[in-house]
């Protein structure tokens, strides 16, 4: 199991030569936000980070929305000592593919993230407190979506006085969060980089697999219909979950460097109901340790939220030029729902591509082996990338 | 919904000229069996169904082990006015790929088999009676692996008086106890046809699934360690299981026809947190109707006994040629690893080929497309396939 860990953090490091900068938290507060839904919140704040410097033109900025269970922590460190960087940082910095001497990068906490209670997190969600109770909200937080996350980030960037973004990028729900903004806001947006998405709409195999990496929760008699603030928190639920979650972002063949043996070789799977694999035991640590930092109502809305992403009707207005990254072993968002995406928008004479990354660790190489699709972003970036067939 | 269901039921019916036969369940009664671990089951029985006759010789058996939720009726009615027929119905019959003019089939229940309540069904598992304390065995039943699944088949083909099975086939877990039958009683067994199986052993990433499709039981409180016979049984957790499960054996495509729309278009997912999409409410009407006839103790212990299946290092004294059909869009057993499995038997000078279910409807096809695979079937049964490259 340590092996695995160790083959983890290599997979990483050798992506990262860390952002030459060290970076700091920002926050942003909005005030009053009304849903689509209608619903109003009444003081909304979320955290940022920037890479980079604003030109004068205020025409070289990319905001990068982030994935699931992640954050704005994209490059760089917040202190030498910190253990690694940000999730991005292998695309991130002086000379790569977000390139830092060219770009001013805006990484933003999303609306209802899961680690509300982490230091380098600032969202607000269902463990926020209600201004008129005093309490937090838990189910009682108004419902957003995936259009919610990007309106209160249109405001961070009209707030920085930028017109147009260069680009808006992304990775999983981040991507759907990308595509989404572009097609909000058609004429602010010049480009889009989905990676690992989902195309124009959660797929319904992932709008099940949502609910299904929800569900544990809701067993948990510790949830409480969300009231275990200030209790105990349903972790049994939460690390369920996030054994599920785990398992839809890897694939057949990272299992296979697990292998299949036993988590003890004195303890076969088979004398003892408790007895397990050692896949199974490296699910179960990494489970526990992720619950620890996550809120389980957090998971719940984020699930809801990822859930709405459809723009596919939506499309027509549509200015942004699109370049989809899948990866060919992702097993929740798999390439063929970006072919079809980018099929769908050159059919309606939008300019699309795809750059499949081509490796065998599934949807979490989006994030661990992102520098392996620098060249293509690069190009993109460029202009030099062909669009639609 | 029921668009579903409909549509469903029209491609099982497309499979499916019914077996010309009245088909009854036979009990086997075994008495003591002592498990590969070293615990004995006092009064092991378990149910089977034959279908055409055992020939003067006894050498026309083709024995059929049954996948994880299923039993042994593979084919036919048991009364005219039944729904349907068995799952395999599809190829078993007169003229068909296992024809009944020509071959004695018989189909087994498993031991710890899913739905012991059912009158379809006989098996020995965690629902049993402990003759000991005279109430269900819970928890305390022996773990048993597909060797001891296996071990106990031996003894019904034995009393049948059939020295050596033409064949032994199955679908998924029933395809990986046909090649753990092959590996135990080589000289016993002429021909394996794995349908939608694992290869020659369960993967990390299945082993890791089969953990995970077992949680939600565990969280339910009602569960109680397994003891909850004569009580409340764990119905909201294994509703989750058996979501979960249907969710594995699907497929993308699968998911499409039921389409990303909501439950009711009153009821927008993003207006409360119970309000739903089509896909969820399908899958969780599904699994609440299946949970009420499963047991859940006995899912714990038949995910166990998949996940032990291994026969990677026994493979040099095998006889038997193989055939392996695995289902294109299949996420559980996705065709590499029948592929990589009849190359490996290939290199150790085994006769072993593949043929690909080219469908899309995800692992369930190897149950409700089987027809499909008739002439590959009928090809091997014959001699006629070309094995190895």
């Amino acid at each position: 199991m340590k092996r695995i860990f160790a083959l983890l953090a290599i997979l990483s490091s050798l992506d990262a030569f860390p952002l030459d900068e060290i970076v700091k938290k920002e926050e942003f507060k909005l005030g009053s936000y009304t849903t689509v839904s209608g619903k109003t919140i009444p003081e909304v704040r979320f955290g940022y980070e920037t890479y980079g410097k604003l030109n004068a033109e205020k025409s070289n900025a990319i905001l990068i929305a982030h994935y699931f269970t992640g954050n704005s922590h994209a490059a760089g460190k917040y202190a030498a000592s910190d253990a690694g960087p940000g999730y991005w940082d292998g695309i991130i910095g002086s000379g790569k593919a977000l390139d830092t001497d060219k770009y001013f990068i805006i990484a933003v906490d999303s609306l209802v993230n899961l680690t509300p209670g982490e230091p380098t997190t600032i969202t607000t969600g269902p463990a926020s407190r209600n201004p008129k109770t005093k309490r937090p909200y838990g189910m009682g937080f108004p419902l957003v979506g995936v259009r919610d996350f990007v309106n209160v980030q249109k405001r961070l960037v009209d707030s920085l006085g930028i017109k147009k973004l260069l680009a808006v990028t992304g990775a999983s729900g981040g991507a759907a969060q990308a595509m989404e903004y572009a097609v909000a806001f058609p004429k602010e947006v010049g480009k889009v980089i989905a990676v690992i998405g989902p195309g124009l709409s959660l797929p319904p195999y992932t709008i099940a697999l949502l609910d299904l990496w929800s569900a544990p929760i809701l067993l948990d008699p510790k949830w409480s219909k969300g009231q275990y603030y200030g209790k105990t928190a349903p972790l049994a639920g939460l690390t369920e979950s996030l054994k599920l979650i785990t398992h839809s972002s890897v694939s057949f063949d990272w299992a296979q460097t697990v292998g299949g043996g036993f988590e003890s070789d004195s303890r076969a799977p088979l004398t003892a109901y408790e007895h397990r694999y050692a896949i199974e035991a490296l699910l179960q640590t990494r489970g526990e340790a992720r619950a620890s930092k996550i809120d389980a109502n957090s998971l719940l809305y984020m699930a809801k939220a990822i859930q709405s992403f459809n723009v596919e009707n939506e499309t027509s207005a549509l200015a942004a030029e699109v370049l989809f990254i899948p990866v060919r072993s992702d097993l929740i968002f798999p390439p063929e729902l970006s072919v079809a995406a980018a099929r769908t928008l050159c059919t309606k004479g939008k300019k699309a591509m795809v750059s499949v990354l081509e490796t065998t660790g599934g949807h979490l190489d989006g994030l661990l082996k992102i520098a392996e699709a620098a060249t293509p972003i690069t190009q993109f970036l460029n202009g030099q990338l062909k669009s639609c067939p």
